[in-house]
């Protein structure tokens, strides 16, 4: 049988291993690719199109997409004022706040961004986290403008935050949220939220501030007395509609305007309803005067010091994760529905500078909305001119309209937020969870309930650190496998998952599937040691033969470190002394470099002990005599 | 070419899947394994002697080994007193309760620890931390009493800790200080305590309480007034004799009763000198009058209330993980060399309720010492009776040999600090890891520097906080190799490292080295699309050939979660828009499994594109037709 060498990886310099190393690490993308070789000035072109997205599509921009994009850009405008309206209640902030942020974020994003699916607007998990966090430390209602000063601040940070990400090419640390966190988050968050709208649907106007199930409950209960009926008849009914036809539009996807346009009309029913009975003086709350004209700047509102700085800070760090989290989701999903590419790190530029020039015009967090951008999707937006439209819409409400929404009763806003995030609790993929990996479905749980019962910050950071906690045990127990042979062939594989496999006398055939580092060296020296000794008694009861060699199956050790390479040496020395030899089997280059760099003595990388196959290995080495030990 | 089927694994319940994976990650040793069909007679005996070692050698115990550990005991009761003392006076507690420390802990030791070698007592690194973390709340000046219960109580914490480690066999915590933390935090610390020693040496009274370089030096700068040239000289000449030694035995190991003899000499002679001539009078501080007697008891001192209860539990996080990091170190070592086995977990149960007794004896935290351990296998040591020997000679001292110390000088006992700790500052694993592995070096020097700017604790933290950063970015960032055939064989391998190999028109041959999971899910999808697109323009320049096969070689693929499911589900669906076919290639039992789970449709896991080697998948799909795309 012919042998082959395995051969030293071709010679690279520290600094071009670092050089790849980094590229690997922020530029996976190669975002440069397209300028190589190109001449100057399409490398111009290029690049004002890499900052401007606008400037891909605009010049080929036709009357027959303007015709979508209105369509959609109409249909969106249609939810985003009442759901606006409905984010910024959330929030805690005026009303008006939420339309604001339907104007300007739009407008940012429609240049900067490179989704063209994205429906941009206030969320309500982002409204929600924000809210609740400030109102920690500042009342809404004694403190009005404070409170809205520190809403811009943390929209600022948000969007430094997001930017920052993007710019650094950071943007890996969204992934740190799983899908099985967020599954869990985004339902405790709905139920929270819907939990919260209680007040609305109730009529209560005495209640907690604090947002976990428990306070929240006790305070309806303990404030029965202050249901009100009108309230309550008004609320079921509107959710009821808005429900059902949020039903039609998911069993008929073609529909789709039924539930994008129910809110809408739900707010001008119910408006024309109390403004015709006058329901206002009858224990219905309403949203009351609300100021004409477009956003009054706020730059000078930002605050950079002071005693709600941390606070401030870290609000925006949160709200501003998710909603980035969010956003890119979204912008992901919907690029791959229609096989065209967003790049995560300058969506998540698009989106920071979008809150950023937000924050200096009375907007609050923004990003890209799941159901918003579906609605869009569905409406045919072909470009991102549907935010153009939407935002154009919402300025003449913002110049005209305003007056209107004087007499449009709170109870239909809790409607519309409740419905709207009804659709964040998925079973189904909750099931999905439990039946592929346990451990992603108790990730899930605990985010759940963290959130439910403890706070959306604390649900978050458990879920997070729970999942942390498993790719830490992942790297500190790794998988080792035990190869046999298939019969007649050069096939190793898992002795405990192919029966066909067998095992060959004097030798045991290991397999370790991960890099061996300071985490994991001493577990994988305790494992290998049973395994030896398991092997030995097995061998020890079949006569005539003794185990020899110890074959390391090294191709997916994709790294050492110091403490991998004292496992390797340690495992030689242990070896050595059960006049056993340890052979390994296609080092990667990178391992083979380091074990060559320790190995002063020229003891364990002997080219008669380096194989490229386990086949060749076993082939080479069962020809030689026993006197190998010898050597 | 025959071809291998992929065939499931044999099934496993979910709760035996789980028995499994919990015994792999708690129970990686099978300390039960001993135990199993034997008669009930030998198991409890095997029991009791898994509990109390003790009872493993006792019964087999001979005068041959009695002499020997007579020898060593002595020995390292010589090095015990002095260190004692010293190591007292750096954790800033009273010089006696240092010999206390070095009185019952070994005796705890003997009876329930699993190593032969280990010679126990207090170190100076934890002393250091111990002493200069209260001394941040409480003056041992000002405020003896409170500051010697608070040294007690975190001894107690400690020690519960290290116990509770061991006993949840959550042991691998003390992994994660790697061999580069490690070294250069030792390093760091050495500099630290030999700093600290000034004062002693210069005789200098007003001295900083502060650990970091800069205050120390600006301190001793600050005082040149109060150094002391009768001091200086006497410290000066007992470091030269004590370095003199030290280097002597390191040069000729047989020598090395020198250097551990050497300390008890220094006290000796400097307090004959001191006595003789009354130095004491002359600007020499000497330890001073000592009371006489055994440990008095001290769980009367615990304290486990009151405002200094947070302190007092880090401290003993602190100082119990590093001694216990120590002491398992120093264990594993010899363990290693004298080729018998330690179990980690059973000595931090050991170690941890040598502590728990200590703290209740007047006695504070100890450990296996790296240097004491080392003079003790070098005078012959065979069993744990050397540290019975070694504790009845402290006894003896504590009893009846007190006086005699009421004149030895600080001075000397900061020259032995010195040179006990000077060893710790290990040049040659520096210049090692920075060979090796330049970020290994890397997080040497954050310790290192952390130690020495900021705090102890500090620097650690640093240094653990990289390493793991770094674990991080490896699942992150996980490593994707393109493969090629070495022609004529069934042999496929890394590209870029084996020039032999080559690409085989049509496929592109991908092996993922890493299990995929939230973390690395997005990356992986960037990455390959890239693969992808790269290898579709090398493609695109040769004739007659398009790519036609993706196919992931998933050996090393250890384990997925619901991101990663949806990685694959995700890749199936871009290639299948490329017409291309995904072709998987020997994945794992858990991979596999969790595949099959999560496809309904029964769409990526089509027998015909799953295979148990690249080479049957490429000899397979190459007969097949370009037909094949329309199956």
């Amino acid at each position: 049988m012919e042998v082959h060498k395995v051969v030293a990886p071709p010679h690279k310099s520290t600094a071009a291993k670092l050089k790849t190393r980094l590229k690997e690490t922020f530029f996976p993308d190669d975002p440069l690719r397209q300028f190589r070789g190109q001449p100057n000035r399409t490398k111009l072109i290029r690049a004002a199109q890499y900052i401007f997205p606008i400037l891909q599509w605009c010049p080929e921009y036709s009357f027959r997409l303007l015709k979508s994009d209105v369509v959609s850009g109409l249909t969106i405008a249609s939810l985003a004022i009442p759901q606006g309206i409905s984010y910024a209640k959330l929030a805690n902030l005026p009303p008006i706040v939420g339309l604001y942020s339907s104007f300007v974020p739009p407008l940012v994003y429609a240049v900067l961004g490179s989704s063209r699916d994205l429906a941009v607007g206030p969320v309500s998990i982002a409204s929600l986290i924000l809210g609740s966090m400030l109102r920690q430390q500042v009342s809404p209602i004694d403190d009005p403008v404070l409170f809205l000063q520190l809403a811009f601040t943390s929209t600022f940070f948000a969007g430094l935050f997001q930017a920052s990400l993007g710019i650094l090419r950071l943007g890996f640390i969204i992934d740190f949220l799983s899908k099985a966190t967020l599954i869990g988050f985004m339902g405790g968050a709905a139920i929270i939220v819907s939990l919260q709208q209680l007040k609305a649907l109730l009529g209560i106007t005495h209640f907690t501030k604090q947002m976990s199930v428990v306070p929240v409950l006790s305070s309806v209960f303990h404030h029965t007395n202050e249901w009100s009926w009108q309230t309550i008849v008004m609320g079921v009914c509107f959710l009821l509609f808005l429900l059902a036809t949020r039903h039609l539009s998911m069993k008929k996807p073609k529909l789709f305007w039924v539930s994008a346009g129910a809110p809408l009309l739900s707010v001008i029913v119910s408006t024309l309803l109390v403004f015709v009975f006058r329901a206002d003086r009858h224990g219905i709350s309403v949203i009351g005067k609300l100021q004409e004209g477009l956003n009054p700047p706020s730059w000078n509102m930002l605050q950079f010091h002071g005693s709600h700085l941390g606070l401030v800070a870290k609000t925006g760090l949160i709200t501003g994760i998710v909603s980035l989290t969010e956003g890119i989701a979204v912008g992901r999903t919907f690029a791959a529905l229609k096989n065209y590419h967003v790049d995560g790190n300058k969506e998540m530029i698009a989106i920071g500078l979008m809150n950023v020039v937000g924050s200096a015009t009375s907007c609050y967090v923004t990003t890209g909305a799941f159901s918003r951008s579906a609605v869009n999707n569905n409406a045919g937006a072909k470009t991102a001119v549907s935010n153009i439209v939407m935002s154009v819409t919402v300025m003449v409400t913002l110049l005209f309209l305003m007056p209107l929404f004087e007499y449009t009763p709170n109870v239909v806003l809790g409607a519309i937020i409740v419905t709207a995030v009804i659709g964040l609790i998925d079973l189904p993929a909750a099931r999905q969870l439990w039946r592929i990996d346990k451990f992603d479905f108790l990730v899930m749980l605990c985010a759940f309930f963290g959130v439910i019962f403890l706070s959306v910050q604390n649900g978050l950071a458990i879920a997070v650190g729970l999942s942390l906690f498993k790719l830490l045990m992942q790297v500190t127990r790794p998988k080792m496998v035990i190869m046999g042979n298939f019969p007649g062939t050069d096939i190793y594989r898992d002795l405990h998952h192919y029966k066909e496999a067998q095992r060959i006398p004097g030798f045991l055939i290991l397999s370790i599937e991960s890099p061996v580092n300071f985490a994991n060296s001493n577990y994988l020296t305790e494992r290998t040691s049973r395994w030896i000794e398991e092997c030995e008694e097995e061998e020890a009861q079949e006569k005539n033969s003794n185990l020899r060699f110890l074959i390391l199956e090294m191709s997916a050790v994709s790294g050492v470190d110091t403490n991998g390479v004292t496992f390797f040496k340690e495992l030689k020395k242990t070896t050595a002394k059960k006049d056993m030899e340890l052979v390994f089997v296609n080092p990667l280059s990178e391992v083979m470099e380091k074990l060559q760099r320790a190995d002063e003595d020229k003891e364990f990388m002997r080219t008669e002990f380096l194989f490229l196959t386990v086949a060749e290995a076993v082939a080479s080495l069962s020809t030689k005599g026993p006197s190998l030990n010898n050597v």
